[in-house]
């Protein structure tokens, strides 16, 4: 889909559209001929709204490719993730509600722990408390180095942001973040020539951050990594012509929900108090983006009942969105995260898609097994988004 | 599928191939559970056909997106309607039997009725009749505007073509159809620098139109739209070295088949007699097109069972054509027209291909949810060309 095509077509209409995103959806099952997460899950509210919908199986990306989650909500977002490229960096600022400007440069941190050669031994520094990173980055943000302003934001546990702000900066800019244990942090290196000042004056940051965290017992080392340089993209008011919110507890997704312009409402940690927000702020909003994390928590953890349990505790609220009547309801996944796998995965994502005009398939249960027999077919995740848009009847006609 | 690729690959043989559309094929059921219109049409040489078939449901431009008639028979031709955009008014010269020459700017015109303030009360002139558009049209052939020559032809009902001929023209005009009544009709804006003196042209045949007119108590304006400038496409021969057959009677889709260079064989007004015209001429082309209307009039309508009778009668006509024992058999739709949507809608349609090599697949019967099943799977239908050239071997290996 031409991005300039959708945003032609793209009408306002009365209609509310409700993206609901398992974060880590897919499964695969412990054994063959085992069922997946999904499948064994209990769940009869969208089993039952599985009946009402079309249903299929989407690609985030392409077949074969496991995305980041970045890239995975983006497909969903209707953005191609292969030309909308977005580091991680930009994505942990927007998430710590940082105010990012034009041509800033955002990068991830860990807290980590090194020994005393200097090796690191622990990527997460124990994944300390989020109130000692709170500590670290009041210290680390005193870090001045000239021609350049320096952010420090905590995120949560280990995790933290950093942005650049300054002239002639460059996003092209490799990790420090060595990705195993028992080897030293890397040196940033410039990834164009441009950028060879930017790699100078990180490396100057990382130097004077180990020295002030020399003194740490376990987050006394910081890894960089997902360099990029801000740059906007058009929203969903531009797009789509929608006024979206986002319903998220995690960080890194209010993140890409703020990127394209949603209003991120604020929620409580459970999943009920998700879909509790939604009822409450329903009628201010046309599109909303509901997102359901420990999915993917628990999938990563390897815990397969716990991810089991989940998918049961969100199929519980689902009577709150529904009595809502929204037009449009879309539940899916971002990316698989099969427990077995203890990882993202390539594998597709059951979808399935409520609304009047949806053209029913014969698919009775919202599974892997039963989607793949759908009337969407397989087809990539970007397509979604014109699809609510047209059974919203927010998409006028193309051409005479 | 790139153009270039399959010009390259393109082989004469002395198989044939027929395109059967049923305009605005696919449906909806009436009520959840209940069965779309093609679902409900008795059509027991179609199932046959169906068994003997591969079959799947195609996407018309791409998933979501709503064509018009135009873009959706394009895609239907191996023609990508996102790369070709082609203006109603180019559609509506050519289906009137009008030459276009290179460099014309064309425009779809409608009469209509204005009040005494000039308010639009109805965009379509209570559908006169055709003779007395005719009479319309003569009147307004002899306006005279300096440095263009003008042409109007009529469509049929309230519908006629216009065509401006002269040095210097640009397509790139606004409409001045409102698309709405209890407003005036617009003026034409130019869309590009290079577009005023169009503009203003067309302005001043408009305003001598309506003089012209203001004695009518119906017809008292015309009301233009679907502005384009004529450039012809690789056609048919030059593209699938295929000499190829046009059998519609509707204007508009014997328009887009002039367009690629088919021959337009003169056809009934019944379903009947366009499948006689095929048995006719069956000896002379390797490349049929044959087109029924009012599936697609009927769904707009919003009538149900007319569109059922409409297949149900096209059914009978298939032996007609099975009896010459064709190569290659599509039958398809260029869009969805649910009844219940009285429109075109995004859904897919339907798709049913039948050769001695296409390898069957278990659909048993020509449906929404049969297909879904089918071989093809669910794809764009701009791949059904290469298809059908597949299957009538006329498609030579790419590469060593």
């Amino acid at each position: 889909m031409k991005k300039d095509l959708i945003q032609e077509l793209a009408v306002t209409s009365d209609s509310k559209i409700v993206l609901v995103v398992f974060d880590g959806l897919g499964g695969l099952p412990r054994n063959p001929g085992d069922k997946t997460e999904l499948e064994t899950a209990y769940t009869p509210n969208l089993d039952a709204l599985a009946v009402r919908s079309v249903c299929g199986l989407a690609d985030p990306v392409s077949m074969g490719i496991t995305p980041g989650s970045g890239p995975a909500h983006l497909s969903l977002f209707g953005y191609d993730p292969v030309q909308y490229q977005i580091g991680r960096g930009i994505l942990s600022a927007l998430g710590v509600d940082f105010t990012l400007q034009h041509s800033d440069v955002a990068a991830r941190a860990n807290f980590a722990t090194i020994d005393a050669k200097g090796n690191v031994i622990d990527r997460r520094a124990g994944r300390i408390p989020t109130e000692k990173n709170r500590q670290l980055c009041e210290l680390l943000s005193r870090i001045e180095i000239p021609g350049v302003e320096i952010f420090v934001r905590t995120e949560k546990e280990h995790r933290a942001a950093i942005v650049f702000r300054g002239p002639g900066l460059s996003g092209r800019l490799s990790d420090t973040d060595p990705q195993k244990v028992g080897v030293p942090a890397l040196k940033v290196e410039p990834l164009e020539d441009e950028a060879r000042q930017t790699a100078e004056l990180v490396n100057q940051f990382v130097e004077q951050a180990r020295a002030i965290l020399s003194c740490e017992k376990q987050a006394n080392m910081i890894l960089l990594r997902g360099f990029d340089k801000y740059e906007a993209l058009p929203g969903y008011a531009q797009r789509y012509r929608l006024n979206a919110a986002a319903i998220a507890n995690y960080p890194m997704y209010r993140g890409v929900a703020r990127l394209l312009g949603m209003t991120i409402l604020s929620t409580g940690d459970t999943i009920h108090s998700e879909f509790e927000t939604l009822a409450q702020h329903y009628r201010d909003y046309d599109f909303f983006f509901l997102h359901i994390k420990k999915t993917d928590s628990m999938g990563e953890d390897g815990n397969f009942e716990g991810k089991v349990n989940i998918i049961e505790e969100a199929d519980r609220c689902f009577p709150v969105l529904m009595n809502l009547q929204p037009d449009v309801v879309i539940v899916t996944g971002d990316h698989s995260t099969p427990a077995v796998l203890k990882a993202h995965s390539w594998h597709p994502n059951p979808v399935l898609l409520y609304s009047k005009f949806c053209r029913p398939d014969q698919v009775k249960t919202f599974s892997e097994s039963e989607c793949r027999q759908g009337g969407l077919g397989r087809f990539p995740a970007v397509n979604l988004m014109p699809l609510m848009m047209a059974n919203a009847l927010k998409l006028s006609k193309y051409g005479a």
